[in-house]
């Protein structure tokens, strides 16, 4: 079975068994949440979440990059979303590289060095409190109000606030 | 009760009662999504995936930007993911405003137009062929041979394939 028929099976069962139906546009809690893109967050689920509920927004290390600016700015421009939850982890992939050390390797690789930073860090607490800073210096965020950080803990399925 | 301590019970509800336990952090399926941020898609239950199965990537549209390129470098290069699945979706807030349009809106409320595109579009569909268009040109990437696109419709709850 190829991957687009295996996950078109899948699928198929999740929209009989699972789909909640139609649901607004715009997110029924008003949120926007900026994570990492790491596998063992399942988002809605991890925070009690349901289908409708909040923007997701994911990369490499939940990192506030100008793509995460651009995606906050229409989710609160055009989708009315309000509050802004980071959601960063324990045993980041992100923790176990440098950007030195990846751009080397895509250098010695490809022949290129990319024209973007890889945004390596070593504290998930410092990078949540890093992000948030980043977050209340953008121009084209329209709110700014109500921004909280946790870091997710993937041994233990549990958040840690961070103040 | 505040948003930090709302999502806080929520998480614990989740630790005690449907986490999982500790996975490694390379995807068990070797898996990286990249999809949209709408609200509408809870990504993981709507693919038939599980905790620790595949990376997700999500923005304002499932664009492939830079941040994406970055984020995919490091799922393939460090992670070890090898496919990759776009997740794009039908009444998508991007098919509602221009480049143009958007780039005016932050302009006469800020006084600055962004340094970076908006990446509106029209047609999902044709957004998903220019999406794999935009990976198969990335030298950063270093397995580009299973690639699949998807249209999500959020009326249904069903996925459909793009060829």
């Amino acid at each position: 079975m190829t991957l687009a028929d295996d996950l078109l099976a899948r699928n198929r069962a999740y929209a009989q068994q699972s789909f909640r139906g139609s649901r607004p546009v715009r997110p029924a809690r008003a949120l926007a949440i900026v994570a990492c893109m790491d596998s063992r967050m399942d988002m809605f689920a991890m925070l009690g979440l349901e289908q409708g509920d909040a923007h997701v927004l994911r990369n490499a290390g939940g990192v506030v990059t100008d793509d995460v600016i651009r995606s906050l700015a229409i989710s609160q421009r055009i989708l009315d979303t309000r509050g802004i939850v980071l959601v960063h982890h324990t045993d980041c992939g992100m923790q176990k590289i440098t950007d030195d050390s990846f751009r080397d390797e895509l250098e010695a690789d490809t022949g290129l060095r990319p024209s973007f930073a890889i945004e390596s860090f070593r504290d998930p607490y410092e990078h949540v409190r890093q992000s948030i800073t980043r977050l209340h210096h953008s121009p084209f965020l329209a709110r700014k109000d109500e921004i909280v950080g946790f870091v997710y803990d993937v041994e233990t399925g549990l958040l840690n606030l961070v103040s």
